[in-house]
């Protein structure tokens, strides 16, 4: 257990420790990097939806190294929302970079649910999951709605 | 160091209590899953390069977080070779799912080879991180060879 909840810890860390800049080549690395990294959160935050809301049978040991993953891959995308990356491929609206600090805020938001989404987790207690995955969906949703285009 | 250590650890041991079967909704959501983690691995793994080469200055710091990183992701995309997903926006050749334990060797071979890196990673040993890095990119092109197409 506790090796489970030092992964998410691991991973924060190292995100902070690399430069925020230089690390893509071309503007569309980055945009594929975090559409990767979003796309693998949701889907492993899926797996656990699709548990706690029953389209699937509730197993706790799933729920656990599904939150775990999405908790890590939580972490990934927003390294990447550099500066000449909101144009291409993207629903990225101008917004991120014009208020950067609020979607910095937004996306902290989401990441601290989702941790106690993983603490959770670890429970198996399906109502109290439940209840904290319907958080992170929201924490998710408000940051679409202000940040990424239709 | 131990956290970062257990890190990798933690994700092959969440990826192995994951049922292979039934995780993607849709074909194209497998394929899209295997592409975001490659493409996440790689472009971790590429960072490494570029330091051990001198494409930019070495940081020891920066190179233990991205092999960690790389490491982590190299557990993810080898679920997602289920069956029925050899069609549509892939390059994978039919002959994964022909020779599947050939496959799954060359995977964990590569998995083994990150693994190693990313302890010498923590070494600082510039030396020692390239000839290992080498060692991990004759394990993906093996198996791009063998099993990707062009």
């Amino acid at each position: 257990m506790k090796k489970l909840m030092l992964a998410a810890a691991v991973v924060t860390g190292l995100m902070t420790a690399l430069p925020a800049a230089a690390q893509f080549a071309k503007p569309e690395d980055a945009i594929k990097y975090r559409k990767s990294g979003m796309f693998l959160m949701s889907n492993h935050f899926g797996r656990v939806g699709a548990m706690v809301n029953n389209k699937v049978p509730f197993d706790a040991k799933t729920v656990e190294a599904n939150a775990e993953i999405a908790t890590m891959m939580s972490k990934i995308p927003f390294a990447a929302f550099v500066e000449g990356t909101d144009k291409g491929e993207t629903k990225a609206k101008p917004e991120i970079w014009a208020e950067m600090d609020k979607f910095r805020a937004a996306t902290t938001t989401m990441q601290d649910e989702m941790a106690k989404l993983n603490t959770l987790a670890k429970t198996g207690n399906q109502d109290a999951i439940k209840a904290q995955f319907g958080k992170v969906g929201q924490a998710c949703k408000a940051c679409h709605d202000n940040y990424r285009k239709e």
